[in-house]
C-alpha cells in the first residue's frame, strides 16, 4: 500500500472501502517514510504545499535515487538540488522521465505536476555571467514550485546604465531575485528602485577579499536599500523557495 | 513654496494655476531636497510607497531634525529607527506631535497618514523576553507602514511545545517575523511549520561565542528550512520593512 | 617479553616467578613504548580504561601499522580513526582479523576484548542523511568502549514531528547525541526535550556562510537548552568517547 | 488558582475536590504561563528535573522580578544567572529570602527546595584566580540541581606540578568541570588524567590573540584527550547544569 | 639653531656663512628630530613635500604638544588628526593659532604657508550623513596638502538617482573620494561612471554585520568597477593625502 | 550593421547617410548588446576611455569566445584576465590575433590599437619571485590601457638595501604599484621613499598565518605610509587599471 | 615558617636544627603556596630562575595583594604586571616598598635583590609613540629578570632612514624586540639587518582593519625575514621574559 | 668574474692583484644578483652569516634552479625549503650534488660547509606523529646553520607523563623547539619546565575547528607559560632559524 497518496487513502475511507481503523494505521507512514538512512517528511507537502526536495550534496547516488523513489512512488513532483551527474545518473537509472539541468545542477521529474499558482512574474537578475548557475537553480525551484520567471543577466553596477535601462522590466516583476557576488551592490540598486520583495543571493564569484562570497553576503545584509532580505552563499534553491512562498495567494 | 508636496503642484498644474515651466523648475527641488549635509530623497514616497526613514545612529540630534522637518514639512509620516532621548529631545522640540518609543527606539509623527494597505497579518514572534526590543522595531516598521501585526514572544526551542501550542496563531498570519539571537532555531522550526514567507532576524542577544549576533546569523543563513530568508543582526526596522513589501497587493 | 601485558607481569611478579627488581625495570617500557616516531601511551589503558586510538589522518600508512602492531601485541583493542583504504590496507597486512568500517572511517581489529560496561543505551541521532558518516564514527566508538547504542536517522527540525513523534526513543536512552550540520538547531530541540546528557556534535554539512561546520558549531556553543555540550566539528569519535566517559558505572 | 503546583491539582483530582474537567482547563496555564514579555515553561520542572532558570543580561530588572515571582509562586527553586545587583534589588524587593552571590552573578531562592541527587561529586577546577567567577557560576548551579561539589583553583599547566599533586582530589571526582582562559591547556591535561567526564568551559580571560575566550575555545574543541566535551565561553551555568544531567541516576 | 630649517642653513653656506663643516654637523638633526618618546622625521617634508602628520590617538596631550611644537618651529605646516579636545587643548596652549575641527577631529597651524599645488579639484563623496567625520577629514588633508576640493554628501545607491543626477560635478573632478558604510555600493557606481581616479574610504557606519566597517571593506576591495582603489575604514586622512599625490605635477 | 563603432555611425550620420531617426534606433545596441548571458557595456569605452574587459574565471571558454567576438567586432582592443588555457583556445579559434601571456594568465587582441596616453612610467615593484604573476597582470593591464612600465622584481624588505640601492629608479617613476604577499611591509617602506602614487597589491604568497593573503592585505591598509591604496588581493589587473586611471592626463 | 624560603631551611637542615623529617614535611608548602583563591608557583625561582609575576588584569586588587605577600615574605622579587592604580593601592598597603610604574603599568618590590645575569643588552625599539607603554612593560620585566637594556622609540619605516641610522645601535645589541602596531613592517627591516634574536611584540595600535593588533600580529607571524618569533598581542612582559631567557648563559 | 665571493675579492685586493676602483665597481654584483625574476641577497651572509634560503612555494622549478646556481656558484651552503620533487628534479640537474629530504620537503648542498657554531644542543619536540614533517624542517635548517640536534616525537600532554618522564633530556637543551597542533598545549607545559629559550611551531594538524592551525597558533599566542615565542603556522624553517640565532655565541 505504501504507493498510494494520503489523497488517495481519504478517499477511499469516505467511499468506505477503507474502515478508520485502517486509515489511522497508515497515517504515520504516510507523513514520513523511514528508509533507515532518510526519513522522508511526506507531510510537508500537505503543510507546505511541495513535497520534500532533496539536497544532493553530501548524499550517496545510491541514496539520492532511494529517496527519489520514495517521493516519486507517491506521485508528487521530484526536484534534486546540487547534484552532479553521479547523482543523476542513479535517479534516471529507476525514474526514466527524470530530467538533468547541468547548468542549475537539478534533477527534476513528474514536472507534469506542477501547478501555476504564482500572483505574478518573479524575475530573476544577475550582476555577471558567473551568476548564472545560482540563478538558474533559483529558477527552476520558482517554476518546479508553479511560478512563471523572467530573467535579465549580466547588469552590474560597473555599467549603471545597464539596469537602468531595464526599469520597465523591473516594475513588471512582482518579486525579484538578485543574484551577485564580489561586493553585490546590484541588490541595493534594484532595492532602492522598486517596492515589490526583493531576495538577494549572495553568490561566492570573486577572488581574494571576496572569501568565498562574504563580500558579497555582507553587502546585502547592510543594504541601504530598506527592506531587502538575503538567503545563504549560493542559495538559488532557498531564493526560489522564498519568493514562490512570497508569490502565493493565501487561501 | 518649499513646503508643498509634489501632488499639489501637480493640481495647481492641472487647475492652470502653476505654469508647466515652474512646475518642471519645481521638479528636482520636490524629489531630491539638499540640506547640505543630507540629500533627502522625497522621491522615494513615489517610487516605493513611503518616504524616507531616517536612521539616527550617527547622525546628530540637530541633523536628524532638521531631516524630519523636511519630511514632516511635506505631510509625509515620519519613521524615525535608532533614536535615543537625545535624538527625540530635537525633533520633539519642532515637531510636537512626536512620539517616541523607548523599547523599539523609533520616534513617529504624521501617523494619522498611515494608510492600511496590508493584505493580511503580520506576525511577530521571539524566542526569548531580551529579543523583544528588536521584535518592536520590526513592529512599529510594519505598522507604519500599513499593516496589522501580531505578537508572540517568549517561544523559543528549549521549550518545543511552547511554539507547537501556538499553531493556530501561526497558521493565521499571512508573513511571520521570527526574531532570536544564541542559535537562532526558532526560525528553522517556524519555517518548516507554515507555508507562508517567513523572515528571520538575528539579535546579538547572546555572550561568548554568539559573538554579537553571529551565531543567530548563521544559523538562520543555513537554516534547514527552504525559503526562509534573513536580514542584518538587530534589524528589526528591515524585517517590517521587508515583510511590508510582501504584504502589499499589486496594483 | 615486549608483547606481555602489565597484568601479565604482575601476575608472574606475584607468583614468584619474576623478581621485583625485573619487575620496575619493565614498567617504563610497558608503559610508554617508543617507536621513534610514535611513543605509545600503553598506560592509558590503565588510566583512562580504554587503549590508545589511533588518528590517522597525517600519518602514513606504514606509521599507522606499526603502531597498531604495538598495541595489538599488548592484546588491547584496537580502534583506528580518519582511515582511509591505504590505512587499512597496511594494516591489514599485519593484522588480518582487523576491519574496516568505510562509511565511518573506522578499522578495528581485537573486536572480541570489548566489554560491556555501559549503564545504558547511547542514542545516536542525525538532523540529516549527511551526517551519517559523522554518527557512524561515534557509534563504533562507543561499541568499541562496550556500550550498547541505537540510532535515528535524519530527524532535522524543518519537520519538526519527525524528531517529537520519537520522544519514546529519546526517552529510553541515557544519553543522547545529536549529529548536525546547517544550523545545528536540532541539538536545542533534543536538548530541550529531554534530562539525560544530550552531546551535540556540529558537522561540516552544508555550504556558503556554513564555512564548513562554523554555522552548526556556533549554534550549538549557543544552545537556549541548558546543559548541552560540544566537541569538534566532525568529532564524532570524541562524542563516542565521551559518551562512553558518562555512561561508565563509578567503580 | 494560579500559585498551586501541578502536583496538587493532581492530588485534588484524585482526592475527588476536583473534577476531570476542571483539570484539563488549567493544564496549559500550569505548563506555560504567558507574562506577555514572557512564556515561563514551567513543564520544564516535570520534563527535565528542575523549574526554567532566568537568564537576566538583555532583561530589566522588573521582567526578571515578574519571572521570578512566577517560579516562586509554583514553590520552585528559583536561580537567576548573569544577574547585576539591580536584577537582585527587584527581586528581593518582591522575594525577600533570595540571595545574591556577587561572585557567581547568581540569584537564589527557594534554596530548601533542593533535593541531593547526584551519583558523586562534581570537581571545579581552574586554571588561574580570574577564572574563579565562571567557576562559581558552575558551583551555584550545580549545588542548586541537588549536586555536591568540591573545588581546585589555580592550578595552570605552567606549573604542572600543582595539578599533577593534586591527582587523589581528580581521582576522588565523578565529574569534572574544567575552567580555563588564555590557551586553555588544563581541559587536556586533566582530560588525560582522569576517565570520568570532563566537562571544559573556555572563559575571555586573557588579551590580545585570546580573542575574548575564542583561543581557549578552540583549545577545548581540539583537546588531544579524547572525549572532552566544551560548552560556551564563560558559561559557567552551562557546564554546572551539564554536570546535573550526567551525575544523575536514572530512573 | 635648532630651529632653523634646512632651507635657511643651505643659504647661510651659500652665502658662506655658515661652513662645510658646520652645514654636515647640523644635517641629521634636521632630519631627524629625538623628542626621546619620538623621532620627529623633518626630511619627510624635502622627501614626499609635506611635513609629518601626526596621528594623536594613543599619544598623551602633552606627546602631540611637544611634537608639534618641533614641527612648528621649523616653519612647517601643522597637521594633527585624530585628535581629541584634551589634545588640541595642549597643542593650543603652546601654538596660540593653532585651530581645531571638531567634525573632522584635525588641529591645523601655520595654514597660511599651504601652497596651492594640485592640478584639479578634488572631489568628496558621502554615501550618507553619518559618513561626513571621515569625509571631513579628508577634506581637511587635501585642503593642507595644497589641494581644491568639492562636496556631495548623502547620495547613497538606495536612491540612485541622487548620484545619477550629479553627473556633471562628478566630470569636473580630477579625483574622487568616495566615503561609504554599510554594503558601501556607492564606490562601485561612481566608479563605472568616471575615469579619473577613485579612490574609496570604507567607514564604520553601519551595524550587526556590518563588523564596524568590514562590509564596506570588503565591498569596495571587490568592487567590480575596475581601478577603484581603498584606504583603511575610517582613513579620511590617508584618502586625502593619496588624493594629494595624484593630483601633483609631475616636477 | 552589428559590427560598425559607434564612430562610424555618428560619421554617417554627419555625412548625411544615416537619418537622425536611424541614429537613435542605433543607439541602445551600439551601448549595450545583449548575448542573453551577458550584457557587453560597449558605452564604457566612451565613458572611460577603454571597453569592458572580460574577466573570465567562472566562465566557460565558449562564453567567454562570444563576449570576445563582441568585443572585437567593434574594433576595439580586447583583453581577458584569469584567462586559462582552455579559454584561451575558444578565443584563439575566432580571433586568429590573440595572444595569451601564460605567467598574467591574460588574452590580449587588437593590440595595435592601443594608444600611448599615460603621462609617466608606471614601476611595478615586487617583493619576491612568487608575486611576479600578479605583478605581470598588473603590466599587461597597464600597457594594453597606453602606458610605459618598467619593473623592480624580488627586493623584499627582509634585505632593505635592495630596494634602497634602487632609490633612483623608483623617483624616475610617475606611478608606482607594489606587489608584495607575507607581511606586505614593501608597500609601508616605498610609500614612506617617493612622494607619487603608491598602489598596493597585496599576493595570497604564503602560508599559514598568511591566510591566503589576509596578511598582507591587512599590512598594507594599515600602512603607516601616509596615502598608500591597496586593491584586493592578487589583483593585478586592478592595479595596472587604477593606474592608467591616475597616469591620464585631463582632457 | 611559612615566610621562610626553601634555601634558608636546606641551610637548617645542613646545620642540623631541622630534622629531615621536618624539612620533608615543609617541602610542599615551600614549593606551592594555596591561598584557597590561588596556588602560588613559589617552585618556579628554583625551576626558572625567576618567582610567579601576578597578571593583575580579572584578579581584585585584594587578590593582588595577598599574592604579592606570598611571594615577598619569601624575600623574592615582586613584578606584577597589567596592574591599575587600584591594584597597587593594595599592595602598597601591605608592602611599603612597592613601586608603581604608570606607563608600564607594572609594581616592582624587592628590586634590590635583581642580580645582573644577562649576557649583553637587551634593545627595545618602537615603531611608534603609542608603541611605548608596551616596551616599557618589556622593559621593566627584562631588567627585572637581571638584564641591562637599551631603547630606540618611534623609527618606523614610513621614514625609513630613521631604523637605518642607528644601525650602530642595533648591533651593540645582543637581542632586540621590536614592538610595533599598525602593519608591524618594522619587525621584518631590524629581522634582515641583524643576525641575533629578534622578538617581535605585536601592538593594538591603529584603527579600523589594524583589528585591534590583528594586522600587526599578521604581519609579524609572516615576516620574511628569517627566524623572527612573536608574542601576543601587546604582550611586552612576554617579550621582556623571552628576552631573558635567551640572554642567560647555561649554567 | 661573477662566480667569485667576496672574500676572494677582499683577498686579492689586498695583494694588490685588484685595484680599488675595480673592487667597488664589484662589490653591488657582488651584495646583490639580478636574475631578472630574482634578486638574490648575497649580502645576507655577511649580515646574518647565512646565505639567502629558497622558499620554493610559489617559484617554478626553472627559477628555484637559477637561484640555487648563483648560490652555489658563490661557494655557500644552498639550502631550499618547501621543494616538492619537480622543484628538486630541476636543482639536481645543475647541481648534482643536492640531496633531497622527502619527509621536511628541503634541498642541501654543499653541506661540507657547514660550521659547527652552536652553543649548545637545540632539541626538537613534537606533540604527536603527524608534527614530524615540520620538525623535520626545523632540525635541517638548524643543522644547515651549524648547530647540533636532539628529538624527542609524540609525547603531547593528553599523556603527560609522556613529557615528564623525559625532564633530563628537556634540562639538556640549550633551547627547545615545541611543535604541536590541535590545542598546542604542549608549548605551555614544556615553557613551564624550563628555563631556556622555547620556540613554538604550531601545526596545521587537526581538521575542524582547528582552522588549519589557527587553534594551536592562538593556544601558543596565549601560553601561560611566560617567555614562549611563537612562529608561523608550520614555519618549520623559521624555528629551526630563530633557534640559531639564540645558539649563536656573540663574537
Amino acid at each position: 500500500m505504501s504507493n498510494v497518496t494520503l489523497q488517495t487513502l481519504l478517499a477511499r475511507y469516505k467511499k468506505g472501502t477503507l474502515t478508520e481503523a485502517e486509515l489511522l494505521r497508515s497515517l504515520p507512514e504516510q507523513m514520513f517514510e523511514s528508509l533507515g538512512f532518510a526519513t522522508v517528511d511526506h507531510h510537508r507537502e500537505i503543510r507546505q504545499g511541495f513535497p520534500e526536495v532533496i539536497f544532493c550534496q553530501g548524499k550517496t547516488p545510491d541514496q539520492v535515487a532511494q529517496i527519489a523513489r520514495a517521493i516519486v512512488r507517491r506521485k508528487s513532483i521530484l526536484l534534486a538540488t546540487r547534484a552532479d551527474r553521479r547523482h543523476y545518473a542513479a535517479v534516471h537509472r529507476i525514474i526514466r522521465s527524470a530530467r538533468y539541468n547541468a547548468v542549475a545542477r537539478t534533477i527534476l521529474a513528474n514536472a507534469h505536476l506542477v501547478k501555476q499558482r504564482g500572483l505574478g512574474t518573479i524575475l530573476i537578475v544577475t550582476a555577471g555571467t558567473s551568476d548564472i548557475p545560482v540563478a538558474e537553480e533559483a529558477r527552476v525551484t520558482a517554476e518546479a514550485l508553479g511560478n512563471t520567471t523572467d530573467r535579465l543577466f549580466d547588469v552590474g553596477v560597473a555599467g549603471i546604465h545597464r539596469i537602468l535601462m531595464q526599469s520597465k522590466k523591473l516594475r513588471a516583476a512582482r518579486i525579484i531575485i538578485v543574484v551577485a557576488g564580489m561586493e553585490g551592490a546590484l541588490a541595493s540598486v534594484v532595492g532602492g528602485m522598486v517596492s515589490v520583495p526583493v531576495i538577494a543571493v549572495p553568490t561566492s564569484v570573486g577572488y581574494g577579499a571576496s572569501f568565498r562570497g562574504i563580500s558579497s553576503l555582507l553587502g546585502m545584509l547592510n543594504s541601504c536599500a530598506a527592506g531587502v532580505t538575503v538567503v545563504n552563499i549560493d542559495n538559488g534553491f532557498g531564493a526560489g523557495y522564498a519568493a514562490a512562498r512570497m508569490n502565493r495567494a493565501r487561501d
